[in-house]
């Protein structure tokens, strides 16, 4: 059976049909959507929900990001039990939303007066839009449980320059919500967030649009607010190896729960861009190593001509300077690191000193942060230039177990393994 | 000639006819996209900047926003020539951008090596999105210059149940970026803001997505977060006797350099959404007076259905309540005040409290602010209770005057009138 095609918009019209979703669950794999992405127009795509892996890690990034972390505030001996209880319902409303229906049967025009709706409404009428929901634990709620941290679960150092806020940082649990409409993306996450009134409590929530990482060779690269390419020589969903390599937690490395599974590492980036917007195009294209119009790399013209660190310049020193970000970035530089990024633009409104407060919400996937995000950060955060345009501002790391098969919920295979 | 098809990605590819677009204004009626937006595909559309009204008014609403209100830093003798000289220069850079193009001559990847890039470059390969760039005045940029302020830009009164924070209100310059693509209104408004350093800093900004307020009848009608459909009887583009009725200042009323234009209201109002989301359906459809599925006034079956205050409901009492919203803020009970709507969902965060910071950004344009929205939120603040779920945590006004004729900057008619 496929999802395809059954929105909240037919829903609405044939009521009772939203009960046909449940259970039907399945699908393919995790990668069907982008191979028939030309077909249906992208308002109607659905990404299935089940599969090998979570959707929404490389899945063609869509366009809209609404990213949310949880506190459990349940306390004592039922805490456990709370979370799955939870957990499996957030399961089939997560399930249900990627297809592009309601949060629940009965939905935002339940006929029982005395209840509030099951579903909050706001996306009745909007097809599913590439909806993706994936799901990650926080080394807290491992603790809160008494289960031991995996080693990737570990806190991150602080590093050089971290202007961390502990109210934009960690979170027991996150849901990543990515759609090509930010209305779908709100309406699943506040539709969870409201599932899990007397068990959980928003810790911290960020929008995003214009993803900078594609995570996939069919995508452009998009640009961020420094007005550069973004993620040119990103991993891609297409390069099995790769994410075997970087991305995903062998069995023979992980705890069992989360074989198969991937780390995310959050980081809230802001950037000074009325520092950056002063600054002469030299100086911006010499500290990225890379072309402002095409991305790229500086000395070359195409933007996917392999970067070529030895190659000198003019005047015989490397083109691309010793302290230029896709030199200290990158894998040569990092012994051999690499990581899939997902990242997304923001502004959060003006910082009340007569600015935008605009910049990156990083997001990455890999096999283990200690590993991988820690080096390539230290590297950065002591020797890149861009550093003194930017400041991470909120962080946080969650451990995103595998995709789920038929009948399994979100955190199934920590809380039963 | 026409701007359509002009876009940054063909200015990439071929640098220099940037240039052909200086001067190039004109560009026919305000609507013209409107009654063309079947033909060339959303994402390529261009609204004409210059006409009889300025864009962004009665245009159909794109679907995402950037608000950004600006104070005037400059001071002394020199403010008035300052800002004569930025808007200027805004109106030239809001007249490329509009058409697809970027903010400047040389752009992004200008290669005057010792100076900054003359455009900020996130918009890069971008089509035009539909973008309208509205511009309005705040009474406090007309105290800073001595002039008068007309009555429409009296101070609002404080309303009851009022939380305004002052950091999210006011302001001497407001922009109102609408586009189709959230990072070509970003990018619109950051360049704008760029241009002003020295002049100007920002005082406050919003985004906003999922517009709740449909501004024509070729457009449906989407949803607010408390899912219900919101601007059904708003006042629409094809209704010229009603936009002359109640949006456009006419010259016997207003200042001679408002004439033929309108009053912006800016009201940021927060949706307590988890208290709301605890309600049952039918309070929910009592307190609006609507029906959350088809958006029908209770006792009807269509959306459009003329609401009828008086219909009994089974009881015998009126089927809408007598303190329902839509009641409350209907003409019929206030006298025959009208106002066009061009409001906006927002997410901004969360709220430190556990739940997210979400709501509305009410956008309106009318006649007379003091005629309009003062008696219609003087009714909602003291008897509505939808009050009870809502907060009006930031306040402006703007009056925003007419189009702009070939040549003309924005604000001329005030500045040289």
């Amino acid at each position: 059976m496929s999802f395809r095609g059954f929105t909240r918009r037919r829903l609405l019209g044939a009521a009772g049909a939203g009960t046909a979703l449940i259970g039907a669950g399945a699908a393919g794999g995790y990668l069907a959507a982008s191979s028939e992405s030309e077909a249906p127009g992208p308002a109607e795509a659905v990404v299935p929900f089940r599969g090998v892996r979570q959707a929404g890690i490389v899945t063609p990034a869509q366009d809209r990001l609404h990213f949310v972390a949880l506190d459990v505030t349940a306390t004592g001996p039922i805490v456990r039990a709370a979370v799955v209880a939870l957990l499996k319902r957030w399961t089939t409303a997560a399930e249900r939303m990627t297809a592009g229906a309601e949060a629940a049967p009965g939905g935002a025009v339940n006929r029982n007066p005395a209840a509030p709706p099951t579903d909050t409404g706001e996306a009745l009428g909007l097809p599913a839009a590439s909806l993706t929901l994936t799901f990650g634990i926080g080394g807290t709620l491992l603790d809160k449980l008494g289960i031991p941290r995996p080693p990737g679960l570990a806190d991150l150092p602080p590093f050089q320059r971290d202007q961390i806020d502990p109210a934009l940082s960690g979170g027991d649990l996150c849901i990543q919500a990515c759609a090509d409409d930010p209305q779908v993306a709100v309406h699943a996450v506040r539709n969870l967030v409201r599932m899990g009134f007397g068990t959980t409590a928003v810790r911290w929530s960020q929008l995003g649009f214009g993803r900078t990482s594609s995570t996939s060779t069919t995508q452009q690269t998009h640009r961020n607010l420094f007005g550069f390419k973004d993620g040119t020589n990103n991993l891609k969903a297409e390069d099995a190896a790769g994410l075997d390599e970087h991305v995903w937690v062998p069995a023979s490395e992980g705890p069992a729960w989360l074989a198969g599974g991937t780390y995310l590492v959050a980081r809230r980036i802001r950037m000074h861009v009325e520092t950056w917007d002063r600054t002469s195009l030299t100086e911006q294209e010499s500290l990225t190593g890379r072309l402002k119009g095409s991305g790229a790399p500086i000395g070359a013209t195409d933007e996917f001509t392999p970067v070529d660190l030895a190659a000198p310049g003019p005047d015989g020193t490397p083109a691309i300077a010793e302290d230029a970000h896709i030199r200290l970035a990158s894998a040569s530089n990092l012994g051999g690191v690499k990581i899939l990024r997902r990242g997304y633009n923001f502004v959060d409104g003006s910082d009340g000193a007569g600015h935008l407060n605009a910049g990156l919400f990083f997001v990455a996937f890999m096999r283990d942060p200690q590993r991988q995000f820690v080096p390539m950060q230290s590297a950065l955060a002591r020797r890149d230039r861009l550093m003194e345009y930017i400041e991470h501002t909120g962080s946080a790391v969650f451990a995103c177990p595998p995709g789920l098969a038929d009948g399994a919920y979100w955190g199934q295979s920590l809380l039963e393994g």
